[in-house]
């Protein structure tokens, strides 16, 4: 069995812990791993491999991701467009064997009751290996009215309903037999192939064309044009609404999509008086809080049912129940051109990760972080000139002709114009301060003269 | 007359705003100039020269800021430790002519209706020079609990009453001849000093003792166990509950105490939802709260009467009516050893100022602004070297025998155990991003070969 990894959310609902760049599957919000760590390492056990769906700016961050938690056998697929479920679904399914059964798993969910998993993951296999398209249907705990629902019989799918109002979501928990539609699914490759081609022949046959103009085996690139050619629809109305092979395995897995900061709130360890538990939050008397600290003390006076999210750049404070209001919060940051929604001041790159330590008019500060055996792209900038401090490791530092080793507690320079290019020719990370002074210190003033990571300048 | 500026207070009810070693007085809080700095001008309308009681620690803040307003005129009685308000006005009146009219101000009140107090200060002046103790009766506009009154027969001050409970303070008001007890005062020093005589005459002669051991003229500098050998007491119960020369000038001069973030609240401008107004506030269905920013977006989504005050390294949210409890954080923050109650990030210098930029283990990196003319003390370190980058202006830099000029967008290295001198020669701040490299990168690690300013390693 593969599985198949959906990774392209953008995440904009737990901003600001969660940035375009950055979105929720790779934060760790539970420990030291992401959510996309725990869904590979869940499906370890049932999988042999992983295809993972995702864009191409996140295609470092997962494989970074994938090599702490030890997983070697991946495959990716890069849209330079998301077109919702169902493409991203048929164009994996394309590059995988008709015969093998197929995992399909958001990359961003929490599922706690993880021997009932394995239990659902076993029949699962069991209907797909029978030709069937098997949906997990999590066994409701409250009357729900963001998620859509499945109304089964035993494990037959009777229907897919749309999200309810509160009264019809009522009545389907009173009914008994209705199911969360979790967005995990298990098939063959060919059948998912076989059913969209009866109901969607016209996605089937853009995905095929985008493949033969792709590039890539182990990681599959397709191109914008034809990327942007194929239909968008979810899978569910493509093909699960209209497919006669269709079945519903009942999962009481302890679900959850973290999909607003309220359900946060409900998954994370929480102390005596309902506050969820930080060492860097001092409360006096506050009671049933969600309090998300970075490096700063947060501190509570008497307050209730808030939602407090620090992050070194923004901070967000809410009453619980209203972070659906967290949407119009970054458009209102997208329309004033700020990258608050876009980035955090820490940023990963393909070579390591930066973060910025000050920004003020005429210079910039950052740490870098280099991996060993990894290098920047060979570079110049018109505007700034860069002074680095090396603090750990031994960077191989090329200034135009010249190629010279600076070792801890060394300093080189950069004037402007040079042609240059930072190394890490160590077997340990490499970590320097960088002081960037200039008139502008913008991250576009860089021309890339030669990029071992393919990016354009 | 003489403006004698009350100064040593250490403010922690404004925390994480207000710092030991900044406290509110020292704080922009309305506009680009502090309170201290508001209370100088206030007063030059009326005074000739100013007299800063404060204690060692705050002296080159306050001549800072004097400069910045363009205060010449200054004398400093410096506390190595603080005994109330009597002793401090008594060491000052002793420096004092007997015949010169004192008018004593605390330095971190905040009064808007500037007319009435210049009417008021005339009337003060003209009670002092017939050799009465002045008071000044705020009219009170609510029945506060939290400040001490005056019961006054026209200008007579009939008695002074300790802080009432609700129902006594409501009762004061009703009777409509109390007033608040402003800590503002206004006399001939020797008048003063005359009933110190008669009701604290213990007092008195300890003042008299610790001058007669001081240092300085312009600035005196009282010794630590001359101060501490003082009896500590406030003047209104050394002198002015007995003294029969006391008089009450009612003031309705639109004053607060700025006592509590409540009472901060208050005073600042505010949007139509009852918000205070900042640029880096964006509210989404929150209103009447108090929001007060640093560098960082601050959102609110449907929040009421919150306090949020949020700074570089502590963030504060406060239920409206609980800022009382910030004594208690401040007292946990010193018993857990922490430094957040004592300075901020960026503190100021006699020589200039630092901002703390990142602080790691292994590393710490910094800001440094030197004044014109200025130079640090010349020093060594022990655990640490240091590289300086100049970002603006130029740096004299003396490393054991060798002195040489740094220019912007040049660098320079102290390596551990170097004798080294920072000196801004120029006639422009120095700005430098000093990266400090080593196993402790501690404040205390430094041995002070000569200084300037007088402070010892």
């Amino acid at each position: 069995m593969i599985n198949l990894i959906l990774c392209g959310g953008s995440g904009t609902r737990l901003w600001p812990i969660s940035r375009t760049l950055m979105p929720k599957q790779f934060v760790s919000l539970f420990g030291d791993k992401s959510l996309f760590q725990l869904t590979v390492e869940r499906n370890a056990l049932t999988c042999n491999s992983t295809f993972i769906v995702s864009n191409a700016e996140q295609h470092f961050l997962a494989l970074d991701q994938l090599e702490e938690v030890g997983s070697t056998e991946n495959h990716f697929l890069l849209e330079p467009v998301g077109r919702n479920t169902a493409p991203a679904i048929a164009l994996a399914c394309l590059k995988i064997d008709p015969d093998t059964i197929v995992l399909v798993s958001p990359s961003d969910h929490l599922i706690k009751k993880q021997d009932a998993y394995e239990k659902v993951m076993h029949r699962a296999k069991e209907l797909a290996e029978e030709d069937h398209l098997v949906t997990f249907g999590i066994t409701p705990t409250h009357p729900e009215t963001g998620f859509g629902y499945i109304e089964a019989n035993g494990e037959d799918a009777k229907r897919f309903c749309e999200k309810p109002d509160a009264e019809t979501a009522q009545s389907y928990i009173d009914q008994g037999h209705f199911y969360w539609n979790s967005g995990m699914f298990c098939f063959k490759a060919g059948v998912f192939l076989e059913e969209l081609a009866k109901f969607s022949p016209q996605m089937l046959k853009a995905c095929k064309a985008a493949l033969a103009q792709s590039k890539g085996e182990q990681v599959v690139r397709i191109q914008h044009d034809d990327m942007a050619a194929i239909p968008a629809d979810s899978i569910d109305y493509a093909v699960m609404e209209k497919s006669a092979k269709v079945k519903v395995v009942p999962s009481d897995i302890g679900w959850s999509d973290l999909g607003s900061f309220e359900s946060l709130y409900e998954e994370l360890p929480k102390d005596e008086f309902g506050n969820t538990t930080s060492d860097r939050h001092m409360s006096l008397g506050s009671k049933n809080n969600l309090v998300l600290t970075s490096d700063r003390m947060v501190t509570t006076l008497d307050v209730e049912n808030l939602m407090i999210v620090d992050t070194p750049d923004a901070l967000m404070v809410s009453h619980k129940g209203s972070s659906q209001k967290v949407k119009q919060v970054v458009e209102l940051l997208k329309e004033k051109g700020s990258d608050l929604h876009h980035v955090h001041l820490t940023a990963k790159r393909p070579w390591g990760s930066y973060a910025i330590l000050e920004e003020e008019a005429g210079y910039k500060i950052k740490l870098i972080i280099v991996r060993p055996g990894a290098r920047l792209s060979l570079q110049k900038h018109f505007h700034r000139s860069e002074h680095w401090v090396v603090l750990k490791g031994t960077a191989e530092v090329t200034l135009d002709d010249e190629v010279t080793l600076v070792t801890p507690n060394h300093s080189t320079y950069i004037p402007i114009g040079g042609v240059h290019r930072l190394t890490n020719p160590g077997k340990t990370d490499l970590q320097i301060i960088e002081v960037q002074v200039g008139e502008y210190t913008g991250e576009d003033d860089i021309v890339r003269i030669q990029d071992d990571y393919k990016r354009s300048s």
